[in-house]
């Protein structure tokens, strides 16, 4: 089965467009699972799956978030992936990227060692960096167009022939994808952008969209700007506002309280 | 001592430009180290360095071929990074970058958790997500400019009001470089656009040069282009033609020969 009939499936089958941000944080998970548990951190992650895998099609993974504990990271990381339910869509959200040779090896970690669904992958280094990736014809690489934060205007808005960076990037992701395997990240605080990002893409390319939730993006912007016709093909992701509502005993209960209800104000403008 | 003291002395003492990439790959190494070695990557490394370290200032492990190696590689690149004598360079090149909130876990993993005197960052993301890796006053981050790769050109080179966006993206690191930390990232291959971005980036920011050798670039095109007006400030980095010189048992010392040849060689157009 590939990405998009994966994806295809699990929204169906959960009747969601929601993604949820499994990035751990030693700040801010429950204080009472250090004292209950070795292993906090895939505890944490077990129970907040455990509580919203029937309201979301995706779980993301924030790299940094498991690479800054270091090689115990690293176990905390494949722990969470495996726990995952095997119908719903893993993405490794790791933004990486290098030359052609070098590119290989992140796609070989990440689509094989990790077994990921679909990764995040910086455009800057161009066509040949990405490639590498999209060989992995089941899988699909959200290619960075236009990201979620205050910055991303730096570069990614510059006038190229008096079109942003962030079109051009889209119209070469959309050459790209010539085996149905390419998706683009949108953050959902330029809705105006994501509309034109839609615009170009044409209705068959997912868009991976950060930043609906403790970031600031409006989700009826967001979803009507965001899906194609038929009310899909996009993926909406909130991490903190869902996996950090509570900090009590009880945190799952309100992540699943709060999962739920992002997935039915998204369904609202679908 | 911040990374400028560190890099001016060990160019000093070993009198050479010359960073050695110890990029690890299982097709290779010597066969006989798998025979001989329970962690034959690690003894690869550690004879690399033995061999190389007079004459080298730095190392540079591209982060792609440690986490192909999953769990084991982190283990791989940690014992590398200790066994790197002290007064030497260490660069993680790993291209990361993120929204700010998430750049800080990167900064922390790579300076704190790894050690790292310097590392890469992928500029698309834009200020902010570039500002976390700064906070780190005494080490160095080279942002990505101008990659040495084939397609860099269908980004890099946009027209920007006429100017290609690496030239965009070099005034903004010398306009980032408050605190006298910021370096480029500028491939050999392209010695015309290195000449153009030294300029830009003036006398003391350093440029990490790779694509010399087994990627074809010119070494006195890049010393005559790369380096400011005292012949510094510039790293050079070669991975492949150094220490996969030989295959065989001697590859230490092949890798020695060919480590201590292209250092006199840059040493010639300084």
């Amino acid at each position: 089965m590939n990405f998009k009939e994966k994806l295809t499936r699990i929204v169906k089958k959960n009747n969601s467009l929601l993604c949820v941000g499994l990035d751990i944080d030693k700040e801010k998970i429950p204080g009472h699972l250090f004292k209950m548990s070795t292993t906090p951190y895939v505890e944490f992650n077990e129970m907040i799956i455990d509580a919203t895998a029937n309201f979301v099609c995706a779980y993301k993974l924030n790299m940094a978030f498991y690479e800054v504990f270091g090689k115990q990271g690293f176990e905390i990381l494949e722990k969470t992936i495996s726990y995952i339910p095997k119908d719903i869509i893993v993405i490794l959200d790791g933004k990486r990227n290098d030359i052609g040779n070098t590119a290989k090896m992140y796609a070989k970690s990440l689509f094989e060692g990790l077994n990921a669904d679909a990764v995040t992958v910086n455009p800057y280094l161009g066509k040949d960096s990405v490639l590498p990736f999209l060989e992995y014809r089941n899988k699909c690489s959200f290619i960075l167009c236009r990201t979620s934060n205050p910055s991303a205007v730096d570069f990614q808005n510059l006038a190229v022939s008096n079109n942003p960076l962030y079109e051009i990037v889209a119209r070469k992701i959309k050459e790209w994808d010539n085996f149905g395997n390419c998706g683009a990240v949108v953050g959902a605080t330029y809705p105006d952008e994501l509309k034109v990002i839609r615009g170009i893409l044409g209705e068959e390319i997912p868009i991976l969209i950060p930043g609906v939730g403790a970031q600031g993006g409006d989700v009826e912007k967001t979803v009507k700007a965001g899906t194609n016709k038929d009310g899909e093909m996009a993926i909406i992701n909130s991490s903190r506002g869902i996996i950090y509502a509570s900090k009590d005993e009880a945190f799952s209960e309100k992540a699943k309280i709060q999962a739920e209800s992002i997935r039915d104000e998204i369904n609202k403008y679908r």
